[in-house]
């Protein structure tokens, strides 16, 4: 038996079953938000400018949606299935802003298996609340080749 | 006449027609791929392990496509239709990698205008190859309040 | 007529008048300075040291002076006269600090076109109070070549 | 005598004479680039975006001119005269580009003491060739209080 823990090798998807599921959480500092501007080229003053984003429905600077978003994409990259896997497609529904200091805790459970494609429901939560809601479908490899 | 350019104004629905459309333009280097790994904390090693990306069908290191994806943010919240929407949906399929090095062009364009919610199709290319396509959502700041 | 919002354009002398003016506006937070402290390598302790800044007569941390100048190139490179312009020089007066969590305001008024060589005074506000004053010239392209 | 080296103190205009220089120096990268975007909110395609880049004169990405003048602030508010100086002012005239993977050299050179009132002639360099020139103000503390 082997006992070491390869952080490499992600699932085939013979280990997988509906209803399995792995999340991901993380805080969004401050600083969080500056990085995605810089990588993403999202200035957008409701991100970056406190002044501007008060006067908004918002009453404040938000975070970037596809911050958290890219939470998702570490939960199916590094967890479930995780490393091998190939990202097909992903939907996300923005229901509710994520405000710097809040803790995101993302989501994916399997739907799905179909062959090799693999169908998750994927979700972001602030504690109960759903600010991330979508589909994921993934390309998973099978130890039959 | 105003001469004034207000970096903060985007456009209201009033200002939108379908067939409207605009872009975004971003290199995607290496330093994109680190810091986005650590906004996301998706480190997997598709994305930060040479060795590991070579054994891979993509035969090396490819950025995450969520970084590609944050670029559409950026038309969506800068450009078109700019500071004020609210982002409500986002629909991605990723078709093809970005390496270290490649310029992805992200661009929205307007296909549909109902009251204040406007779809846009949504794509990000390197140069004719289309690397992600999907449609977003947003809700736009109408001159009626 | 033209639907695309092209974001790569900048203006040409032609499209310049006396007068026209664009401003930034982004909100100073402590990721911001730690950021810049990395990238400049200004570890000043007036900007990375509360117990040391307290000492000084700031009575606090500041962020550094040529942060916030930064975004008077932003304003220069992104809005007036936008890409294309070639940064020739930047003259800055620091008056005032600006603290964590401020929102500094960075505009840019056209004051005298030369050929192709414009002048700018740039200013950069928290509120009303003038943080930084100078004055600003670039090169910018011509419709005529 | 004192043996430590206290980093915290800068020096008093007593210690300073004309003529004395100091210099910091730092190799440009690429996470430079995109973490100077991120903090400026700075997006110029000159910067970002390799192809348009290499359609202008520069034929290439080149750096924020602010980020190598942010290496002259670090020469000053840590070197000399270091903390406890206060930024007056600083002119810039940039006059060559910066290319990610160059190191600059910034240095400082006192031309004049008036009172607590320091000039000095500041400059960036690669190698022999000069990309900032320009002159700094800085207000420096006395021993006599």
């Amino acid at each position: 038996m082997s006992t070491a823990v390869d952080d490499q090798a992600g699932r085939f998807v013979e280990d997988l079953v509906v209803g399995q599921s792995a999340s991901y959480a993380k805080t969004v500092t401050e600083a969080d938000i500056v990085l995605f501007a810089g990588v993403s080229g999202d200035t957008n003053p409701v991100h970056l400018n406190q002044e501007f984003a008060e006067q908004t429905v918002f009453k404040g600077r938000i975070a970037h949606g596809m911050l958290s978003a890219s939470f998702i994409s570490t939960v199916l990259g590094t967890k479930l299935p995780g490393p091998g896997a190939i990202y097909l497609s992903q939907t996300l529904k923005f229901k509710a802003p994520v405000r710097p200091g809040e803790t995101v805790v993302a989501r994916a459970t399997i739907t799905a298996i179909d062959k090799r494609r693999v169908t998750l429901a994927t979700t972001c939560q602030i504690g109960e609340i759903v600010v991330i809601e979508g589909e994921a479908m993934v390309m998973v490899p099978s130890r039959a080749g």
